[in-house]
């Protein structure tokens, strides 16, 4: 069994928390007050540039030119194309970039991104790696998971976000991130792999419960 | 007004919330419940082990030899001194360094964590030294801010845990390092500095939180 | 006077030394022996692959979204047409990639790759920016220094190679990057990013040296 | 064959191009000219601040508590103790510290340093450690190989500068490193911690050759 199987079979209580959770749920069934989504994507500036930042470091340390040039792609994406579709939506939903810039990140959008960063600084290559695949993993699974509850979303603008993750071009984005990641960890310990991958599911659904929640900090 | 006393005024809020928590009231009045202590002294172990990483990088930033010398001062004091002191305090529980080691860190202690070895790899030199200032200097404060409670412990364990921070040593180490952070922080912009004192101070109010409620991970 | 253009006299001295340095001439006028340009290509690998993981490491610093864009954009490109040029003028020359990456890089060619590499893991931004500049700019200004040399130039494979950095398209990379510099700078102090600009511009004199006179490691 | 043998024997040739070298010969019979060894002091400054530097790098790599306090034990003997000697050689010569502080680090010394940097930034433990290594290892050897030469030295200043590395004390110094090389390379592959150990070997040849030749950069 491959190693991004092994992971996503470990995980899977974990998955299917998230999967079920409130927030997760009234998004596809259109359900979800307002407010809570507006929190959520205004949070959301933060992620994404960590997250940018978070695929630099990953790259920096790759261990040869073509998995560099791999984890670089997906930077560059996320940097180009990822950025500018944020500001669009947010213009949608009635805020400015700068706007987003300026919301403080509640505690769990922190924790997560923190936890990705010092992961990438400080650990090697294919537990970077592993760490970041999560985020892009789940939002796919979630697609999958509630296609149908989609196509009957009342919502245009909750259906217009949760839409670009079941296009065939985000799946393969998934695909071929996972794809790396199997051959990255061949002769790795899985044991690490499996605490980062693990660690980064739970964090986005204690990121996801955050929103629904309203986290704030405590003074 | 030095930069420490700022930073300490615009914390304020959050650090009166720390000395009202009833984790460290119960703690400093002996009625904390044995197995929340237990709790909260297993999972500091891998919040020391960080700690300890965490000025070797800082240590490794510093901007000339003699603030370097200063910051590895304490990073080898932790090191020596403290993982041995904690070490005889597993003992006295009954438990072992590898039993604590063994221990899964709850969000708040891996959060808190995270964010500080992430400011010390990604940040400059003052934002670091001045994020590693509150877990110090909070635990001072709280000494001095429950003295007299202390006095009358009845928990012979909590008194010796406590006395500690009571110390003329202790104290003198949290001078240094605040006389340090003043040195430092000079002609450094205040904004940046106060998002990290007040964000560690925040982080030190919700792993009191969390020991106290017994947190544990989604699944 | 911005940066760049300060930056640029100061160097002066050692970009002449350049400009006349005999593999630099005998190249663009293609007089220069073919083993010692196969030696420079060949260890050009190690150099590349580095200067992309150092532009990982620039952008992963970055301090807005938009700066981080835009050396990524760098990033992205070096290791995706750069890498790919390389590739086919190794072919040209009768060797490939795998054996250039065995190829043992000189003294000279470690030595500035780790000045990089060390710069952009442990300086601010702004520094690592600045010692990135000179590699990609003396090029440029080489290839105008010399430019009627290259038109009377009768070796097809040194005009080849030469020629791509007298485009347009080169010349606005350089522009751009030193945009960004002067942007960067504005507020930074001017020592430390003049030592960083200098220092990288000897570096390349001695890359450049140290091919011409075949260097290698003691034993 | 433990590793720290295995390095030992593959660096033999550069090993033994150091101990031939006419600055090591000279100075361990008194026969060096004073500027050379004034040079050599003066760069000197320099490398120890960054050594200490690499070892705080190399200590927040650590993979356990107690290598890690290994590791810290010698960046806190050097940044007290080595520099604290330092000083007052520098004084015997006629310099301050400051003075050392402000001579410009020769290609040779900036290249070596910025390599190690690099290494213990960007590479695993193991591989850091290694690199380490033959700046404490090879003065160690020095001393044993020279002993008879130092007993007959008729150069007070240099008896007393050589006599330093001939001590218990420093021996065991190395003995201890080595063996915590040996702990922690046991299970990685050997290829590239070869490498490091031959290169950071080579950087001490060219060192010495650099200091000895009164290297400078060329404009």
């Amino acid at each position: 069994m491959n190693v991004s199987r092994r992971l996503r079979e470990d995980a899977d209580p974990v998955w299917q928390k998230i999967f079920r959770h409130p927030f997760v749920v009234e998004l596809y069934e259109g359900r979800l007050p307002l407010e809570k989504f507006v929190l959520y994507i205004l949070q959301d500036y933060h992620y994404l540039v960590d997250a940018i930042k978070n695929f630099c470091l990953i790259a920096s340390r790759a261990e040869t030119a073509d998995q560099r040039r791999r984890v670089l792609e997906i930077a560059h994406l996320e940097a180009v194309s990822e950025l500018q579709s944020y500001e669009q939506f947010l213009t949608k939903l009635g805020y400015t970039v700068v706007e987003a810039a300026a919301v403080e990140p509640i505690p769990a959008n922190l924790s997560y991104r923190s936890f990705l960063l010092a992961t990438s600084c400080l650990k090697p290559f294919p537990e970077s790696l592993t760490a970041a695949l999560p985020c892009f993993w789940t939002y796919a699974a979630i697609a999958e998971h509630h296609r149908t509850r989609l196509g009957e979303n009342p919502q245009p603008l909750y259906r217009e976000w949760a839409s670009v993750y079941g296009t065939d071009e985000y799946q393969q984005l998934v695909v071929r991130l996972t794809a790396l990641v199997d051959e990255v960890t061949r002769t790795y310990p899985y044991g690490p792999l499996r605490e980062m991958f693990v660690t980064a599911s739970r964090y986005e659904y204690l990121y996801w419960d955050a929103v629904y929640g309203q986290e704030s900090w405590p003074a």
